[in-house]
């Protein structure tokens, strides 16, 4: 009898595994994080202590990690592909870039199983409520067995083909415009503020007209909390943005705003905002200029 | 018996004018274009061949032209000011900076008059449907008398307060989101095609998904027309973002995002862009990187 495993139940992944338990999907975990495996077992997952005891007796596997290299690590390093039962379908859903998916698409191919790529988007809101998007390619026989699962966690899967280079590259694509617009709203916000604005009025100005935006509704409020809570992180939106600026390297596009927002994600990682919730790249804007967003000093 | 006038029936005029008319406001009109008057004329207006003549006997003058020198000739020059009933109300929806917008509150005040701001966001689309946000401040008397013709055009009239700079200032901020949004609209869409998407699948992804934004839903369509009618210019956009880095010369807020959105609005301009439709910013990123995003070549 062959299972399910999910490997990496940190921030996104733990919403999406809940809601494959809370339909049924039964789950084989594991995070690096031990509180992370208690939650999933909690939900009623399976939690094992090391991600290839996760992958054992399983014909499908879900991989939630952050990067390439730590993609590479769980399922070649810590022995996940050799775990698996033959022939088994790998789900990844990390944003890396399509050279990535593609390389290691083909090593996952080398020894008898198929990659799914699987990025996702919309952040721990939609991951927790079930509506991610996920840009999803790779081989038929793995995206017909992928699917329910991801149905179960989103509010659309596109299907893109079989090469897995593509949901990579629309996953990053994509990367561009959220992470401008993450920024925007700071630059936004500081302005605002400088020029004399009431920032909860400039707010409900801007996110009920024309200038609003998915991140500027999602990330503002946030920019006015003094220590908002981490949903996803400054380094986290850098990695991506990395991934971008990669992109338009190899295809030849000069992305002047996205080089921009980069920098600003990386001014605000030089001031020690790595780790925090990546609405505070508008703490980047508020130290060089005075302007003050979050509430902490406004209250 | 004193009435109401609208000057400017251009691309946001006509919709603004034909609303109020609908709605039971008469107007006298005027535009320097002979069509839009009889446009004007046709959708129950009466329209006048000078500014004057349409101020002449009205007690509140609605002015919407692109910019403070335009709406300083209107007032001063053409006589519109001069022409109007002692103690008018001036209603000045342009989209201009702060400290003109002061001054022409001042220059109004020493003839009497009391000037309203009210920027608008919303675009074309929204002045024909009514649904317009408006930014409004100046002195109560004139809030009171303006109140019920803005409402007959908009789905949200923000009161930000009695001085007149203060409603020019959200717009001028506000816009710094658009125009971002605008142009990171085309470096997507650029990008996208260049790393092998379907510019059509794009665009359904990244508007369902957090990356979208209310200009990435609206221009993006049009950014893949060959040739887009013009609902606002690529010239508009350019004098908006300006105004978005003086205010942040005024008030000290470095604006990289603003100023490489500017730069590339500037480029599709210096490629004979700048009476186009402001989607067509997009031109800039395909002439430099041969993406194809518009349909006229990929069909």
């Amino acid at each position: 009898m062959s299972g399910t495993a999910f490997i990496g139940l940190g921030m996104m992944g733990q919403g999406m595994a809940r809601n494959m338990l809370s339909k049924g999907i039964a789950l084989r975990g594991f995070d690096l994080n031990a509180a992370a495996r208690t939650r999933f077992a909690n939900f009623g997952g399976t939690a094992c202590v090391t991600a290839a005891l996760a992958a054992q007796g399983c014909d499908m596997v879900f991989v939630m990690v952050q990067t390439a290299a730590q993609a590479r690590q769980v399922l070649f390093a810590d022995g996940v592909a050799a775990a698996l039962d033959p022939q088994s379908v790998i789900v990844l859903c990390s944003t890396i870039s399509a050279s990535d998916m593609r390389r290691i698409s083909a090593e996952v191919a080398a020894i008898g199983h198929d990659l799914l790529a699987a990025p996702v988007s919309g952040g721990q809101v939609g991951a927790d409520a079930g509506t991610l998007t996920i840009m999803a390619s790779g081989p038929e026989r793995a995206m017909k067995k992928a699917l329910p699962a991801l149905q179960a966690v989103a509010k659309k899967v596109h299907q893109l083909g079989t090469d897995p280079g593509l949901g990579a590259t629309y996953k990053v694509v994509h990367q561009l415009a959220a992470g401008v617009h993450l920024v925007a709203a700071a630059e936004l916000m500081a302005l605002g503020v400088k020029a004399g604005c009431d920032p909860h009025k400039l707010y409900e100005i801007v996110s009920s007209s024309a200038g609003n935006s998915w991140m500027f509704g999602d990330r503002a409020p946030r920019m006015m909390e003094a220590d908002p809570r981490a949903t996803s992180s400054v380094d986290i939106f850098l990695k991506d943005m990395s991934l971008v600026l990669q992109t338009g390297e190899e295809t030849g596009v000069p992305l002047p705003l996205a080089q921009a927002a980069f920098q600003m994600l990386k001014a605000a990682g030089e001031m020690g905002c790595g780790p925090s919730d990546d609405s505070t790249v508008v703490r980047a804007y508020e130290e060089v200029t005075g302007a003050v967003v979050h509430k902490a000093i406004t209250e």
